[in-house]
């Protein structure tokens, strides 16, 4: 069981900060520990990670807890989220049955990139959705890029960039792009172009323990390599990026009665007619 | 090594014929037997099947043999298949090398779709590519179907029609309808609709372990269930279509250079510029 | 101003005969007269045809009427129609702005095909959202077929089958195969492929002046072309269909307020958030 | 007939400034007059240009000659543009069909896009492919913005930009987003999505009369606003785009067996088969 719980909110919401305080509250009166700060004590000593916030506040929250392996319990300030999916008014019912070992536990794979000059590396980063390499703005025109698959090619693209999702990415930014939906299951990593100049280019899905390279061509302003749309990074044209399945991964705990498919069908409107 | 070649040729065309004769001559000059029919003595002795024909004969040969555990290797006619990627002018020199045990053997999943009628199966059936439900066209409103994985409910559809494919069939009939390509080593199974009424409906891949059961809801004339495009079965409306992921798996023989994504950029016409 | 309203209600439909009942009274106590039968007698005396029923009873209404040129007013029994967007509360409203010439009348075009047989005309239809050419489904194949612009050579292509779209019907059955949505003042006509196997095919507009000639390829079953999904036709391979703009239109009559854009949004639900 | 032709060539390239010299000489001999530079002398003089170039320096001429009402010709440097459609071969042939009057003469129109702060016009730019709003890559999020179709609200996107194109870059970039391909007779103009939060969006054809306004929602960082991917400039969150279609447009010619068809399955490789 559960005995020591960090709380997650959301940066600068006035909204999140009052539900921290009732969960504070209802946490005391059941004798759990809660530890609302620092970061770096909730990584030593909780077992549990309640984050208020949606989406957005749990992809950073994932990111930089995740070589601490404690389960993560995600609430949404009102809308429902594709990961934050315990509602505020849920919120107490649902902790009441994780205490009582009554959840369903899912398992989510990230994503890390390195970034090499020269052999040197001089980035890394992870990601829970994807991480996107997108041509320079300032720059006109389109980016151009090699890809590599475990050091063998598979293709050479003009785009206005590419993304790299993991199963839980293929309903953010990847659907937006034409990716497919990817149950979060499946050991695969998705490859989806941005608005590919060769319009016979397709989502293309490579096995979860594929590595994958990528060489920016000739720019002068380089490439913004972004990760969960939330931190970014410029390369220039001679780097390398890497991308592949990181070594540890998320736990997600959901309320018992989870349903993977009832989300999508809420989050993409599939109930209401045309 | 081989010692028995089982040799499957394309139904009715000459050329495909010829092509086995030689193929014959060459094997019994290497002294090993070739058995090129009956398909149950193929199935009984051979320890290698040589396809001479496209991927359609593959496909074909593929559901046949799945039982049988014999490795398949495919030359193609002319124009490089996504299954059939030996060239007439590369066959003995790969099977040389073959012969020799440099290859690469790739394996590839099949679906099983069973059909019931009140409880009791009515039809049962293999596919390699894919399983595909569709309208019965002299009906000319769409189809209406509910979607079950596992048990749970995942979406109820009107649509032209809704493929079940495997990573092999990912770049047949349904990258036509949208569906991402799926590389043969992923453990997933592809839900593509075809045409959907609702536009904000989008290709899904399920873990390969899951068993998708449609529901055709009032329909007169029922539906058409096809497997790999090549055989086909109507349904009523009261009947029930389970697919899932078959016990049996089939290993391709490729030359030992093989590469995926090369045969995926030809196919594709990736590599010509805009 | 109106004098003689034509009613037109849904096929066996027991609620849009109730309100054609009600619709009746309305009218006599404005002293206009009203036609219900039969659809002879509406052509030749009605100035004003009101349907009700949904999209599919306008369709059918506008084919029938087109050549009358008596302007028609559609009543929705529930749900909004991209054509039929009078609701049934608010119809009485709507019809006495209509009496007073307070309306926004719009012009929808037409599309008839033609199907010959060795130069001779066997068959003729009108569509007023699309004529589709679908394969035979007894036919597992996709089919082949050639397009013609204005007896110039557009393409040949393997697909399921081949929507001609006037702007009406881009909101029908063409979205559902990608094709864009078009605004009735736009003198052009759509052709969109249904599962093209070229996958760089994409749906392209025609001027609105142009004809469209079909020659289906090599198939014993045939093909078969539907007029608005209503009424279908069997053609053979060896026989020519062109399409083209019909001489006549027919006259949308909507609240004075009409918006094409809002029923859109409405439609396409572009105001939930994802 | 025509008698002085300026020739406009790509920037900084030798090849073309080679062909240019060759086409002076041509000209030279058939005593025709050749105005070489400057823009202001060519447009004062000129009845024709020749463009030697791509697409891309065919696109900065348009641009600039538009109000001139000077015919152009374009020859590709290599491969055959969407506009560029003169291979240098056959210049000569071509060009002496040309001042035979045997040609077509294809009329194309450009967009006018004026930015607004405050009532007071701050930028006014042209376009002969597109107009395209794009968030400025520094800021991750989406953009949100408002459209407005003749004053008429049409939705609110979160998108990654917005593509405002002619009929003549419907094959450019409005392509590679999923956009139709727009005949050039065609009296429409494309709105289309990149990258839609709400995945219902679809490309959206309006009548080429109609009036475009963007309003781009609260961004620090603004967005940039694209002139046919050659020039751009900075908006501001509180600042109004309008783009509607340019009083004067462009006569292209074309050689005599110009077909506008060949052109596009060329270069979309529907020719070849999968």
């Amino acid at each position: 069981m559960f005995k020591a719980v960090g709380i997650i909110t959301k940066l600068k919401d006035h909204k999140s900060d009052v539900i921290a305080d009732k969960l504070n509250l209802f946490l005391e009166k059941k004798r759990i520990k809660v530890i609302k700060s620092t970061r770096e004590k909730i990584a030593k000593y909780a077992d549990l990670i309640v984050v208020i916030g949606g989406d957005g506040t749990l992809l950073n929250t994932a990111r930089y807890f995740v070589d601490s392996n404690i389960p993560i319990l995600a609430v949404n300030l009102g809308r429902l989220g594709f990961l934050a999916d315990v509602n505020i008014k849920d919120m107490f019912v649902v902790l009441e049955q994780v205490f009582k070992n009554e959840y369903t536990k899912e398992k989510r794979i990230l994503l890390s990139c390195q970034i090499e000059d020269n052999k040197k590396i001089i980035n890394r980063h992870l990601a829970l959705n994807d991480v996107v390499i997108h041509r320079n703005e300032v720059n006109l025109r389109m980016m151009e890029f090699d890809i590599f698959i475990n050091d063998k090619f598979l293709s050479s693209q003009f785009a206005d960039g590419l993304i790299i999702t993991t199963p839980t990415g293929s309903t953010a930014y990847a659907l937006s792009s034409g990716g497919p939906i990817i149950h979060p299951e499946i050991d695969a990593i998705g490859i989806v172009s941005i608005c590919p100049h060769t319009i016979s280019h397709r989502p293309l899905l490579i096995p979860g323990n594929n590595e994958i390279v990528i060489h920016i061509k000739e720019s002068k302003e380089g490439a913004i390599v972004s990760f969960d749309g939330q931190t970014s990074f410029t390369v220039k044209a001679e780097q390398k990026i890497s991308i592949r399945k990181y070594d540890n991964f998320i736990n997600l705990l959901h309320p018992k009665n989870y349903d993977y498919f009832s989300i999508i069908r809420s989050k993409l409107h599939w109930n209401i007619k045309l």
